[in-house]
């Protein structure tokens, strides 16, 4: 239910750095390694059962992206670490799925790792995601098989469009932006949910709505501990981006950090909507126990002082006046509707009800 | 009824950037595109069906102003686009009016999203203005046709004062004054409205009361949303102006900011004014059920030992000697009308009442 | 009542910028103009109609004062500032009683904003306050004729001291410093009434305390909107203050804002007294409403029971033999008697009074 | 009892800057002058009546450190001012004793302000000290005798250590830190009164428990503005140390900066706590209210059935066949107990007792 | 309970700095010496009874690591200091066992100070660990012997990885770095237990239930202090890196550092999810409190008029005809059930049950 749940596994304290362990759930049953190698003419696009096929493969001009899905199998992860040459510290952050959102430069590569947000039977997934970057080469490692790149698969295969004709770089951006667009999607589900529970606190709440406002502010501050980190870094990195970034897709960096920026602000917003409401559901559900106990004490203190002229008359002493009158009875119930009455006006004067 | 909607109609994720879709409500039915040439001798307004008229318009010197009222004529606005040479992002955020304010260069262009706020029937409106500057020609883009512009129009066909006089990031600064000073007109709407709830709170609250409360603080927060992201990014922008903008100009957008400064400000005391009164109607109110409870118990509390007087004389034993004394029911009388007195008393000492 | 009110006045959105409008309350029938000039040897004041008697004194070496109380005289403003080749945006600035205060350099001027705080029939007053400083010249300009420069004109007439030595640099800082010193009075005003209300909330607090509290709590929210930005800017401004400026001045200047930082401290610190009075105020009226009710309520309950006792032997059954009893009578007022007493020390020993 | 209180004795606004007037109490009958100089070998502590005597003394290698406590001779102020060559606006703000933590730099001189705070009698004292540096020479300037610097001066005396051997700069050191380390004896003191009050809130919570707490966060916060200061204004002098502190004495400054961090923390967290305390405490005694009711309302709703029963038997109809029944009188009992029993049983399932 | 208490025990203020006084408990019986010295071909552990086995040990090249555990031999800290050639106020801040997190450069010196957090006996224990950094040689001196370095020692005995072959600088690092791991144990100890408050919160809620709610705040208050402000020492530090650190080990520097910004960040939404936890028992446990009077007030409120009529009943008029009727009684029973139903009815529709 909350993030800290996903940092109770982790490996064992004073373990040496670069030990590769894969610290998550697993949650596919086998790995999934795609190749993707494309150049602006060019498109094509592999199953990998291993490594050794990629080693055999003649050497093209373009982009080369090798995707892979499920972090468990260690061995092969640290085959193609040393495979490309990539730091221990980066893989072990890779196979590390609590790792916090971030952007380094380990000599020739650039390392990104981030959080995938999706919407999955109403709940909000989290997935991490890590980025290489090395010269006309990006690396992808996914905790499961999803959808979110389908749709930069398909841009690459129509050929259409900047995406074929540019560098790593724009391809880099191209997933970022996926991953960021999702982002938006997270929060449209969970403006949906706000508006319902915006609608139930105003007409009827009850006690699972202030339940239900209690988690969703939960969910939107982990949703605010996975995408604002990214945000800070990703500012701090376009300031000096480094060389392998073409000044052309700078641009669309930018436009990246200008949507996680909005992302951020409307995550801070539906906090404090959030919180609003919480208020305001104290506010009318205390609201209501004042009126039903106003409208229940009325009736009790009306009734008090009349039950109490009957008992008068109750008593049995024998010299009682009243009780011989012919019409005592009568003013009997005379005194107590006028009692009665004097309350209602009372009551009415001070608008208690 | 809150911002968070309005981002909900959005591309679908992962759409090659530069495509241009508009999201968002249409506003207007039929999109109008005006020309405006001036300089400081002559002034020209023409409304164009097409691009094509603009395209046979001899060249003169002086400032082309271009406005398109009305973001759902994709087709139009990609030709405009080539037409002046736009880089396909800033067309993209044209036509997104979800944007997040921002001023951004590109090239020879600078393009400014800002929010333009105004009353229309009591309730405050938003719509995106997209501002490109680009050498010699200003284009404005908005969600519908406004009187927000109509100042500026008439200043510049009158002719006088230093607009004519000037070039088109005069132009701009006029502009964005004008968008600012409505939102003057915005926080002056929220600021009677905040009197109101002032008096009404003191003086006769209810649960209506708490209700407005709430959505004008929600209101307020989406002001404050659409307000302080251009503050910051105007402030950023004035530390190093681009060179499109003359010294003399700088002097004006500084008031511009200065006035941002001032409207931030005044957002964020009407926040504070309205988490004050919000405590405030929960003081009011819950002293008044205090009050209420407080004398309806005390009613209770005096009749409840009486009764039990009455209650006792109730009683059938055959020996009880107060029922035979001859002033035996006026003893009753005075011992209840004893135990109330001395009630009464003790209440009022202890200031219950 | 806040200071959101005194915006609503304010010039139509879109005029250009320069026009003058006075925007504000007309707060004296005349204006008046004052001119001061001195040097270290002489001294001179003189009122004046109009400009034309200004514009024929013969040059002097020293400092010129000129000072003008009321603002609505918007031709007489507008001579003045083309006599000094004014910026139209300063006179702007000081005819809108509105201001942010701010520090600004135009050219050879320097133009302050500032705003004087005064308590004036019990009531803190705010007035605009508008300086500007060219070269040997000094204009104020302010709403209404006040006694806050009073001391600094004694202190010139006497002749003793830095101020008559001086340039135009230290009769500003000298009248900075008159504002300044005024800002305690009004902070002391305010430390005076939260005594005053300290002593109401812990000994008899009642629902005017809180009304208090919170319109209190309202105006120093006020004058820290007035005060703050006045440190923050004149903060900027010395950081790189203008030649203008002597360094022996610039200690004054640095004085000044040290004073500043206090007053905002000061500030600071009555909103926090003042939230804890709020919450100490709700605290200590919660507390007696709670003793009230158990108090009333434990007497109810323990009627409830004995009245239970006498109706029980009330009842009309032929066959009930306690009521033959001889002693029957004394046992029902034993039993009742009982009861009571078994309460009495059950509430007793759960500490319930 | 605020530290607002303290600035309510001052100077009237608008007199001249650098005017000598002590503003605050006169905490002391006589004022005290000693003079002490050392350097490595000698020692020696004069009591001085006036200033006379030391323009006599022989002048000699060494430090020479002036002390006064008591700041009501003004006059002979103004003399230590001349004869030091110290700025008037120095001296004023040693005579004024609200004046805000700093650390100002006058040609030569440097000029350091702090609050010093110690325990006297329980309660938390508040005195100024003013220290003024100049070339082999420290004055020191308190309003009234302590024995804060007593520590110091023994440590003169032994001359062994650090001290005798170096130059002002660590005498000023000195000081700071003695000064400092009672900021943790106050610390400390408050610390057992947080104690003693968490008790208190967790067993047996009273009215003047949220007093005392109240009392105390308010002390707090008077702390933090005496010390936060002086943290902020020693860390930017850290930055750019003048030349007079040797490079060995900032090792010791910055020890005393991180003492001041470790203080501002703890009354950082003293605060957190306190706050804490205040939400515990409304929530024990919330609980409590509650409970009680709880419990009395139990009783009141168990017998409120159980009389209407005795009440319906006491009826007077002729016709009413249980009243003539032989077991008659037990039914009604059976019956009443049923009722009781059954509601018991209710309130025990939903768990109410 | 809380951190405050540890700083009690202090030396006496205006003491000479560089005193060495052990401040803190004396956690373990006799102090214990282990020197490791090791390169990448050999390895050697020695426990030390003095100092003088140490200055007979022949110079060897590798590392040196000697670790002091117990800090109460304060003459033996004073001879490893002069042997090694620190700075007396490094040894007084070893000593003090409530020193701020810190990292401070003295001469060929690099100082470390933080806090070890762990669990023992399901209570959250700090001890202070000084790391001293000097030419080939780390020291560490920690309150009582622990196992947080024993994973570190076992890498060393075997040799394997980069541990050996690297220098003190990479020692330094694999020691903090075993140190932050703990934290994230404390931290996941902190998870599990608000996952049985939060369990809690929502099903079963008690009085103890806010107790623990507010003690396990205060702890991860406490734990904050410990590690924010080594956060923020070792980012300034890593801005600058001594020439020590090789350009390698900054790499595994940046990791240690990551991971602190991750447990700051887990600490700070863990006191938010306890914030709201709080915010959620008040709201549920009110909740309760208002259901139960309802139903209870429901109930006594039906049974005021109906025994209000019984009552009328059993007055003793002689001229009552209701009496003499055949179906009085019936027709008694029957109003007192009109009236009940009616009650029910007229509550059910205002949804009061």
């Amino acid at each position: 239910m909350n993030t800290v749940h996903k940092r109770r596994s982790r490996k064992k304290p004073g373990t040496a750095p670069g030990t590769l362990i894969h610290v998550g759930e697993k949650k596919v049953d086998k790995e999934r390694l795609t190749l993707i190698r494309y150049n602006s003419t060019d498109y094509e696009q592999l199953e990998l059962e291993d490594l050794s096929k990629l080693r055999g493969l003649p050497q093209v001009d373009g982009v080369t992206w090798l995707n892979l899905d499920g972090l468990h199998n260690v061995e092969l992860i640290g085959e193609i670490g040393s495979l490309f040459n990539i730091h221990p510290l980066v893989l072990e952050d890779c196979l590390s799925t609590s790792q916090r959102p971030k952007v380094e430069e380990y000599g020739d590569h650039i390392f990104i790792v981030m959080k995938m947000l999706y919407v999955l039977d109403n709940e909000v997934e989290v997935e991490q995601l890590s980025i290489i970057i090395g010269p006309g080469i990006v690396l992808t490692l996914q905790e499961r098989s999803g959808d979110v790149f389908s749709e930069v698969r398909n841009r690459l295969i129509n050929g259409k469009g900047r995406l074929r004709k540019s560098g790593p770089d724009y391809l880099v951006y191209a997933l970022i932006d996926a991953v960021v667009d999702h982002y938006f999607i997270v929060i449209d589900e969970i403006s949906l949910r706000i508006d319902k529970l915006d609608i139930e606190v105003f007409s009827a709440p009850h006690s699972d709505t202030i339940e239900e406002l209690y988690l969703l502010k939960r969910r939107v501050t982990d949703i605010r501990s996975h995408v604002s980190p990214l945000r800070d870094v990703l500012g701090k990195f376009l300031k000096a981006p480094p060389d392998f970034i073409s000044e052309e897709t700078q641009v669309f960096f930018r436009d990246v950090y200008d949507h996680l920026l909005q992302v951020v602000e409307s995550v801070d917003i539906q906090r404090e909507i959030l919180s609003g409401l919480v208020d305001m559901y104290l506010s009318v559900v205390g609201n209501r126990a004042n009126e039903t106990m106003k409208v229940l004490t009325i009736i009790a203190t009306i009734f008090i002082p009349v039950t109490f002229v009957a008992g008068v008359y109750g008593m049995n002493f024998e010299v009682m006046p009243e009780l011989k009158w012919k019409f005592g009875y009568a003013y009997a119930w005379g005194l107590m509707l006028l009692i009665a009455g004097v309350m209602l006006i009372f009551f009415k004067r001070k608008r208690w009800f």
